[in-house]
């Protein structure tokens, strides 16, 4: 057994801002007290991966292993780790939930204080790594770095799931999927026969289309300037697809045209200034609720007329699905499991891990939603 | 008896932007179908007037009779009134609810469709004046046109109150004290045991920090430039008071430091872009809630940083309560009756309606909270 011993193994290291990944063998030290091995088995390539690699992300360091939407399966755990055994299936979660912070016993919060929002996390919580390669001390991501064939987590980020969840596809929960998903269901709080809109049609955009639809939205409006995407946003549950580009006014005022009201959800999905304004204008102006999922860049500003607040609008942002990990994924596996909703419609491409940079060139093209590296 | 016959009275005239307001004989014709006359027997000062006195307040037309905090007693009625009849107590609504349209059938909707936000309400809705003056028509203000002794508004804008009101008294609940207790109570509801921020102690201010410990607030902190404001404030419910001019810090950092994690609940109760950044940056990153009840100027824009609330902060506005008038402001005037809540503590003064100019002049001079002018 690997139990207790280094690990030699694959992983995809980003040894300097820019570089593409490089797949290495690299050493995996064994959990320490309160932190799991994981043998990760899939995992999905994120937007925020790229980021990590461009350099986009602040806190992150080099050289690193990115990953963070993966699923595998416990090979060991450390001392006094409870809640998880060897040969569980699990997703790592890139914000950890430790059950016992001020965060963590708020029922409405969804992440912990010892979060990367006040603390780096590219080193265990005790500051060292468990990662080597060629002598040198590689760092993690997010405490999941889940493109590497074994990776190690503390147990407050690692959530147990049904054991007969096929990790090839749920791995897409571990982020892209339940960010969108969630920030219809926990943070807008879709009700049934409401009507909402989606700026952003990039698989967490799709995932909110998804998220409206189980919640029973009567009438979901998907945006995107990309023609392609509408296909799969109706298969998904999209009533109405419109492209900004074909309109000469603004697309607030189309929304508002077609609702007489604005809608009553709208969700921006892709991280831009003005179409964050365009959103928070395209709902209700008496009870519309904006919530911006899409992650701005790091000197965005949104510059906003109070009173398209002040006559009682609401804005709110979400992370990773607006609810704690720990408790939400597990239950999204078992609606999975249950077909509540089919997020194997997103996994456009599965490739072998060893064709890593090939899923994000096909990202950078534009033509995959999801690709799932396997191992 | 005066139903049906054009009522000779006073009422304070807006001639022309940035004039005093002139202390009138006017002429009030009997209400339409539809419309309610109402004596006015006290009307509260509220900066909102001083705003429309000096042309700040967009689609308001002069001439005008300003005013929109007061209370009365219905003179007459005109066809089709079912609601009110002649001798009931009333507060006239500065925001009506028609109890028919898209926004009044919304349960979380505040206000009517029929509201100045689609069309101004300086003339009664069918686009005529029931005031004149010296042979010219003199325009309403908001429906409601407080500065008369009589004053004419629609069936939709009126609320029955209890006929043990003090009319003197509650007036109030018409504008400046629901606004702030009904921003803590409806738009923030705001929990037992909870954190809150109040930013600005005016009249408005002042009654989130009724609204915040009638909640339950375990600690409310007051925050004002003007130290005159804490002991007011600590009498109402404030647990901290705090200038944040004693500080060379900026204050949200303050706040954070003096609760750990920021406050539950903050609210900006001042109409200033800067105040407003600083109240949301004192609201908990990850469930805060930051209601916007301060008026900004019409080119006021607020530049947020996005990962401000994309951890999970909300924003949110709130208009004359955020409920809808013609429940709430009935309930509050019970709830004022049963001793829930003292607002009499606001009035530091009372005077003639002959000395209206008098009453702006406090206003101007920081002198007051709220001035009740007794007809």
């Amino acid at each position: 057994a690997t139990s207790g011993k280094v690990i030699r193994c694959r992983a995809a290291v980003a040894w300097a801002v820019g570089k593409p990944l490089s797949v290495e063998e690299v050493e995996v030290a064994p959990p320490k007290a309160g932190e799991v091995r994981i043998k990760i088995v899939a995992t999905g390539i994120c937007r925020t991966d790229d980021h990590v690699v461009k350099g986009c992300i602040a806190n992150v360091e080099f050289p690193v292993i990115p990953g963070h939407e993966g699923a595998g399966i416990v090979e060991s755990i450390g001392e006094g780790v409870t809640s998880v055994k060897p040969g569980d299936k699990v997703i790592p979660l890139c914000i950890p939930n430790c059950g016992e912070c001020t965060f963590c016993l708020n029922p409405e919060a969804s992440y912990c204080v010892k979060s990367h929002f006040s603390e780096p996390q590219n080193l265990m919580p005790d500051k060292t790594s468990r990662f080597t390669c060629k002598g040198k001390q590689i760092h993690h991501f997010m405490w999941v770095s889940t493109f590497a064939e074994y990776t190690v987590a503390p147990e407050t980020a690692v959530a147990k799931i049904d054991s007969a969840a096929p990790l090839d596809k749920v791995c897409l929960l571990g982020c892209g999927f339940s960010t969108g998903y969630g920030a219809a269901i926990n943070t807008a709080k879709v009700k049934p026969g409401s009507t909402c809109a989606v700026f952003g049609l990039g698989g967490v955009g799709l995932s909110v289309v998804m998220g409206c639809k189980v919640a029973g939205a009567s009438r979901i409006i998907a945006i995107d300037i990309n023609k392609d995407k509408f296909a799969k946003a109706k298969e998904l549950g999209a009533t109405d697809c419109i492209n900004p580009q074909d309109f000469n006014k603004p697309i607030q005022e189309v929304v508002t045209e077609m609702t007489g009201h604005e809608v009553d959800y709208s969700f921006e999905v892709i991280g831009r200034a003005d179409t964050m304004i365009a959103a928070l204008a395209s709902c209700n102006m008496n009870t519309g609720v904006f919530v911006m999922v899409g992650v701005a860049p790091s000197d965005a500003v949104i510059s906003v007329d109070p009173l398209l607040l002040l006559t009682g609008r609401t804005h709110k942002g979400t992370l990773v699905g607006g609810s704690k990990g720990r408790n939400f994924i597990p239950r999204l596996v078992s609606s999975y499991l249950e077909k509540k909703f089919n997020s194997d419609l997103l996994i456009t491409h599965t490739l072998p891990f060893a064709k890593v940079n090939e899923g994000f060139a096909l990202l950078h093209a534009g033509k995959s939603i999801r690709t799932v590296l396997l191992f």
